[in-house]
């Protein structure tokens, strides 16, 4: 150990540039730098040879997860005037479930020669579409066959998950599956990058095989006759072609090799933590330590996370993984498709420039809206009912309402949709006794967050988490890095030493929202209404 | 008989103003004169005592509607270059319930010197909403005693009908009601005037009787037993304050007296239909002739009106009324709470000066609104649920839906509504087989004819009726006096004559809007899910 202070590396990748941050174990954040990708999102056209991709296709490109994340710690350290010998743990989120077929050297098959001209050699970003039917075929056996793994998903697996992605290149490009010796999550196969191991010891995240590849900690993968039934070819996918052993994000996928560290400008040799899901690294990043604080992260869509002591099956709930978000809990994740998006929808649609005057008459009104009642799926629903074919609507209507009421109800739904999720854990024995409020919106938006605790009837922290889910990844380097217990005694003591709230610190000054308790009475009834027109929707299904 | 040509002579009383019209009985329009009320409506402060008046109270002045139409008719015959001798009848349409109470000789309880200051001895307005117990009363033990008459309304009866604004006066001002020796209609008091008949003879039109005072051309008014439990005081009020008799729209209260033909300049002796109500006289004016043909009176709200050969109790048809709206047919009156003015909200809350980027837009989306369902009753439900408090909204909503989508679904919806009432009206029996739109609405947007056509699977003829029922009054005044089938040899053909369409007259150009049979088709679903919508949300009232 050198004599400075001791300083984590956080390892962002999204969707169109990736982050490096510096923080010392005060949560200090001593320097950032982002750097897009060169080839940023591939939609269009395929590198190299031009073909156009159809129209729900989207690619990355692992050369500029390498070079991006170089440049972008060289900028960080010269930045902050490191040397790099600093750095005591490296941590890395990632978009998820981004994947892509590599041999067991490591390499890309899309960066060989052989392959480099056919698409479905590419790695397949997050919001690649290309899997529709083999979603379908997959929810639909599992539910024949009563597969009880669907239970933890909530009866039903997304089109973005890792299986429908290998298994769409199977039915269109079987020679490309031949050809791939492993199929892997791009943040496994960059910390895979980092750590430079054998495959059979290939570092996969406890979090994304668990949120998107169908795996459980006890019961592995699907079972072989699950992959035969769905395809003769994917009998063995795993034991074929998934090598590796599963850490949870904060247990430690090994050291930094010499040949990365030379590019990034580090010493070779730091603990680098297992990767994590981007979203799910916000949960650290926002402070929250330990079982029952549920952190919601706001923002376009939201993201409701929770760590519990205990797995319970929970109806709707579309994630649950033992080590999925921190070491030692069960992590538990909930969603809601359409938040900032249907508020900016509804703006629009009102004829609004800005949210100023919305906001001001919407604050005027009584809770109820006046009788307005929105369902906020306006992008589906995700938790409880994950059904992406819901809609959204407004009931209660007359002359006398106008934009204001419109938004409000909104609000509102968006708050009940929050409460259904809470009831729905509690109801099923997972205690949730905090609220965390995280991601751009809760900053803009403070009546949005006092209906929240109002519907709730609970306080509500608002965390500025400027960093969120960079600060998230190094405290899991740390983590990583600390197994001797020599910086922290436990995982609760370095989330909150590293991002809980701090009065004295801009970027971490938490703000708590009481909630009122009159209005809170008032939305108990509003809130079953709420519930009832969620019922009579996803039955008539309008 | 003078040898010049036969004109008609059609008063018009509105909520504002008192139109004359002089057709000749081919309907061409000779003269046409508006005077407004000098004390137009008075909802403010009583006249002569300035005593302020409650929020709900409308009335008007029986003056006005003399004086007001005395001078209408002078200026009608002074621009048409008449001297009134060619007028060979007169029809008079009113608004209703527009009700007073009155002395034996005729005169107004409001002119005598003893009642001018007392409020409750004035005209109530239609739009008077005084009588809000009393309707409830009324409503709840004709429920409990299982009035059959009930169900010639749909199962209820309004606030601004009869027999709630007499109650009204009678808790509120009791010597007021034992003042009052006749209670009437406004529209049967003007033409007692016009007649100047006893009591006993004074002309009571079945169209106010029987769509607002709970009267059946067989059954009379409620039983004795019925208004005795309602008030003691009221047991015989029909016996001891209603005298006259029951007369058609169309059939003659009388001839002309000489103190009215004096001040309006007009010979004596003219014979004089019996009232009707304003909206009623529109069917006639809009050249619907026979049974079976529905006439879409399109504004703010909408009243649609059909007369049919045979009396059928259809649930939640507002009034069927033997001679209600022309003598020989069952008059059936249906409607629309929100119709023009639902589409004003929207364009409000939508942020648009005006119609025309929203129309432009929903012009180009296939019916059905790209999933979007709209359900009408921002206003309530008036046919067939007869229920002010429903309410409207939207379903089926994601986030590429804009306002024009809103506004196609709420036309959508509006037509649907027409839908359920002519299905409704076919079901039990009640042929409708061709469709007239007539009021401003259809006019200025043919989109949203064109789309009642394709819901409705019929034809649509948008008739101008331009003086819609003032032309209705006057050839009402023309059969009252054509009893020996001088001018027509039937009903039908002397509507058909004066108000039918006739392409070389533009003020009766009738254009027919023909069905498309693929969008009929597309619809035929899309009202099944509005049918189901209404069913859900009449059912859990949100």
């Amino acid at each position: 150990m050198n004599q400075s202070t001791p300083i984590a590396l956080g390892l962002d990748f999204g969707t169109e540039s990736v982050r490096a941050l510096l923080v010392d174990l005060a949560g200090n954040e001593r320097a950032s730098a982002v750097v897009p990708y060169t080839h940023g999102q591939i939609t269009e056209t395929l590198p190299g040879t031009g073909e156009k991709l159809p129209a729900d296709f989207a690619f990355q490109h692992p050369g500029d997860w390498i070079d991006g994340a170089a440049q972008a710690v060289r900028d960080a350290l010269k930045q902050a005037g490191l040397d790099g010998s600093e750095v005591v743990g490296i941590g890395v989120d990632f978009t998820s479930c981004t994947m892509l077929p590599a041999l067991r050297d490591g390499t890309p098959l899309c960066l060989t020669e052989r392959w480099a001209e056919e698409k479905f050699a590419w790695p397949k970003l997050w919001k690649h579409h290309g899997a529709k039917s083999q979603t379908k075929r997959i929810n639909e056996l599992a539910r024949s066959r009563g597969e009880k793994w669907l239970d933890r998903y909530g009866g039903i697996i997304g089109l973005e998950w890792f299986f429908p992605k290998v298994m769409e290149t199977l039915d269109e490009a079987p020679e490309v599956y031949e050809a791939a010796e492993v199929w892997l999550e791009a943040g496994d196969w960059f910390v895979w990058q980092l750590v430079d191991c054998d495959a059979e010891q290939l570092p996969r995240s406890t979090c994304q095989a668990g949120y998107k590849g169908m795996w459980h900690s006890a019961d592995g993968f699907p079972s072989r006759e699950f992959f035969e039934q769905l395809h003769p070819r994917l009998a063995d996918v795993d034991a074929e072609k998934m090598p590796g052993r599963f850490l949870a994000p904060g247990e430690s996928a090994g050291t930094l090799c010499s040949r990365i560290a030379e590019k990034f400008g580090l010493p070779a040799g730091i603990p680098v933590s297992a990767a994590t899901i981007d979203a799910h690294a916000g949960v650290p990043g926002a402070g929250a330590a330990g079982a029952g604080t549920l952190v919601m992260v706001m923002g376009t869509s939201s993201c409701h996370m929770l760590n519990a002591d205990a797995e319970q099956n929970v109806p709707g709930v579309a994630g649950i993984v033992e080590g999925g978000i921190l070491p030692g809990f069960f992590g538990y994740e909930t969603g809601q498709a359409a938040v900032g998006d249907a508020f900016d929808w509804l703006r629009r649609t009102t004829g609004h420039d800005d949210f100023d005057q919305l906001t001001k008459q919407a604050s005027a009104l009584p809770p109820g809206a006046e009788g307005v009642l929105c369902m906020d799926w306006f992008n589906g629903c995700r938790t409880p009912l994950m059904d992406g074919g819901l809609k959204g609507g407004f009931v209660g209507l007359t002359m006398n309402h106008g934009p204001h009421h419109l938004y409000r109800s909104l609000m509102e739904a968006s708050a009940f949709g929050v409460r259904w999720i809470v009831d729905l854990l509690r109801e099923n024995g997972v205690p949730v006794t905090e609220l965390v409020a995280t991601g751009g919106l809760p900053h803009h938006n403070p009546l949005l967050v006092q209906i929240y605790a109002d519907v709730l009837g609970l306080p509500i922290t608002v965390h500025p988490s400027q960093q969120g889910p960079a600060l998230g990844a190094a405290i899991l380097g740390v983590l990583a890095a600390d197994t001797d217990h020599q910086h922290f005694a436990s995982t609760a003591e370095a989330v909150t030493a590293m991002a809980g709230p701090k009065p004295d610190d801009p970027s971490r000054q938490a703000k708590v929202v009481e909630p009122n308790a009159d209005d809170h009475q008032i939305y108990e009834s509003v809130y079953a209404r709420y519930r009832r027109l969620a019922d009579v929707l996803a039955a008539e299904r309008f």
